[in-house]
């Protein structure tokens, strides 16, 4: 386990609860194999590498939208689906279309850091939402959603990780969201479901999405590989409403490069038509939900009392809570000598926030160095913290 | 050769000289199965497989380095280059960053009709610059230049494809490019060269880049394996002074993905790697040079007097003038009835013009299709000029 590839940068002799990446063991190297030499030993090799169809490649459009109906009964057609680039370009899209130049985003506090960077590189007016260990605390959400009405603002997007929250772990309860879909009809704006940790559930239901709750009514749902499959294949989805989906089509972006990675595209339809997908994301549950559990005990075994974290359902990460007069930052530098990297809070806000918060991420680093990796934090916060007798 | 396969849309008794695209029987299916194989076969499938590192795959980054500096003594090192998921990803970044909401854009009239999306997409203010067979009418550059500050705006980008240029095929001689780099100076605009023809040149010299002429002073500058590898792998490089280069590191959509298709770029390293790639240009620039000499035989042959078109000295597209008194909307209806289809001149400008214009591919159809394509143009256009005698 421990010879797994390191992403740049990452020392080998550091215990790095960092990188939100999938565990590297688990990448699904001779299926993708199989299904590269299948697309470039066919006929179909001529269509992966040429300019493709800007909706995306016809045969992974089928899967995911019959993926999702079998799966959550959303009665999708080919038309509500347009594959993307990985998340982040569909992110984009949404960003410079709905946005750009000013537009007024809600985004959950904590949030998504590279998401917060994408509605900035566009000029968004980003303002924080408070979350719970429910997601979105959703009467504070009203009286933010007055105030901002009150100063002459027009909310257009609120952008929410749901399930299995990056970085908090946290999933918005059914009646939460059910409340915050009455607000966007309410106040008018769409809600922008990024939505790449749902397949990752440890055990039992997930909360219908947003977008199966309205029935696609003003939600943008996006979906990736990045998790399930492999981030370096940089392929992902998003469903909207017909409409909307046309309107993304026309982008500059998409019509220029002929629709997202067709290349990959092909290769990622070969992968799913085979049946690969279904069994991998049992395995990636199993391997989580391991992880996890680790760490949650590793946390109950060496955290001082003061010091809180949540309990995700599925996904990647932990987000713990620091005891009052606690500073990530002293945190983060005593740690770092000690050879423990993880990231901290203060990176997750779109204002000020997360001074006593940490991102732990149990995806990418093995069972045993979890452990360690959290004794060693454990040791020095113990440190940190004042002498009570 | 007729039985390649067709894009989308694409019926197969038509004879298609709109698409931009390579030859498909030139794509090199067998080198890049290899460059897969060696890929997924070795410790590096998990490299490739993850996100990577945020300027692009290093293996990568050296050869184009190493190519740009052997060909052109460019004298760039690793900091000049970032990776990017092609041509299309580039020029979005550099609208987003230099020109987004309102920002003056110079372009060239007519050029590159995705590009305008990309930038309307962005909401910059485009002024088009007349050009002939030279390239951008200097003296014209001057006199709108004057105007526009006159006008209080402040231009910060022109944005020209200066060799073989799409739609028109004219490239900018080196006495004009030296004039518009002392107007860049003067005015303070930078020039982003779109420089994706370059490598398919059929004979003789190629006029230094912008890039070159300037040390890389204030020139942004695209290139892409779209033309001359397949442009379903959507990779290319924008190489700038490293200043800059860092600023593009920090954008949300390269830092959220993880730099740009990794996967891919690992495949184009290990293809690049064991010297693919030029034999491959050199075997492209034949094909093309043998098609666009059959297109200019078929008009010299066919076309009545009146008619006139540029000839390109590489690249893929040829630029038709229809005589006064003709529309290309006309033509394109008539011709479309006897399956002959191109793109008409009105889709490639800013402002209004193109009405006269036809943009002919010779790229992506076979010789014998083209010459009978022209002539049937040929016999459409006869029958709608008026009689004069």
């Amino acid at each position: 386990m421990s010879t797994q590839k390191l992403p740049q940068g990452v020392l080998p002799d550091t215990i790095s609860l960092v990188f939100g990446h999938p565990d590297a063991t688990t990448l699904p190297v001779d299926e993708l194999r199989v299904a590269t030499e299948t697309v470039l030993g066919s006929p179909q090799a001529c269509t992966a590498l040429q300019y493709g169809s800007v909706q995306g490649s016809p045969a992974l459009i089928d899967y995911v939208v019959d993926k999702l109906n079998r799966e959550e009964s959303l009665g999708l057609t080919q038309d509500n689906l347009l594959i993307v680039a990985g998340s982040t370009h569909a992110l984009d899209m949404i960003a410079r279309q709905h946005a750009r130049c000013g537009g007024t985003v809600l985004v959950e506090a904590p949030t998504y850091h590279d998401a917060l960077r994408v509605f900035r590189d566009h000029d968004a007016d980003l303002h924080p939402m408070a979350i719970d260990e429910n997601g979105i605390i959703v009467d504070e959400l009203g009286v933010q959603l007055a105030a901002l009405v009150h100063e002459g603002k027009s909310p257009r997007l609120l952008y929410t990780i749901p399930t299995f929250q990056n970085p908090s772990g946290v999933t918005i309860t059914q009646s939460r969201r059910e409340k915050i879909i009455e607000l966007s009809r309410e106040y008018g704006f769409v809600i922008v479901e990024d939505d790449v940790y749902r397949d990752l559930a440890f055990e039992g239901d997930v909360p219908p999405s947003f977008y199966g709750l309205t029935g696609g009514d003003t939600v943008l749902r996006i979906g990736s590989f990045s998790k399930i499959v492999a981030p370096g294949l940089r392929l992902g989805w998003l469903i909207a409403a017909p409409e909307q989906i046309k309107q993304y089509l026309e982008c500059g972006t998409i019509q220029m490069g002929g629709g997202a990675n067709p290349f990959v595209a092909h290769i990622m339809a070969e992968y799913c038509r085979s049946g690969n997908l279904e069994s991998h994301v049992t395995r990636l549950r199993q391997v989580y939900c391991s992880r996890c559990n680790v760490m949650l005990a590793a946390l109950e075994r060496h955290m001082p009392r003061g010091v809180t974290w949540t309990r995700p359902r599925g996904g990647f990460f932990v987000w713990l809570t620091l005891p009052i007069g606690l500073h990530v930052r002293s945190l983060g530098e005593a740690s770092r000598s000690q050879g423990v990297h993880f990231a901290p809070g203060t990176g997750f806000f779109a204002g000020s926030g997360g001074e006593r918060n940490l991102r732990l991420a149990f995806s990418f680093v093995p069972s045993n160095e979890i452990d360690r990796g959290v004794r060693i934090l454990a040791q020095i916060i113990r440190e940190m913290m004042p002498q009570t007798d």
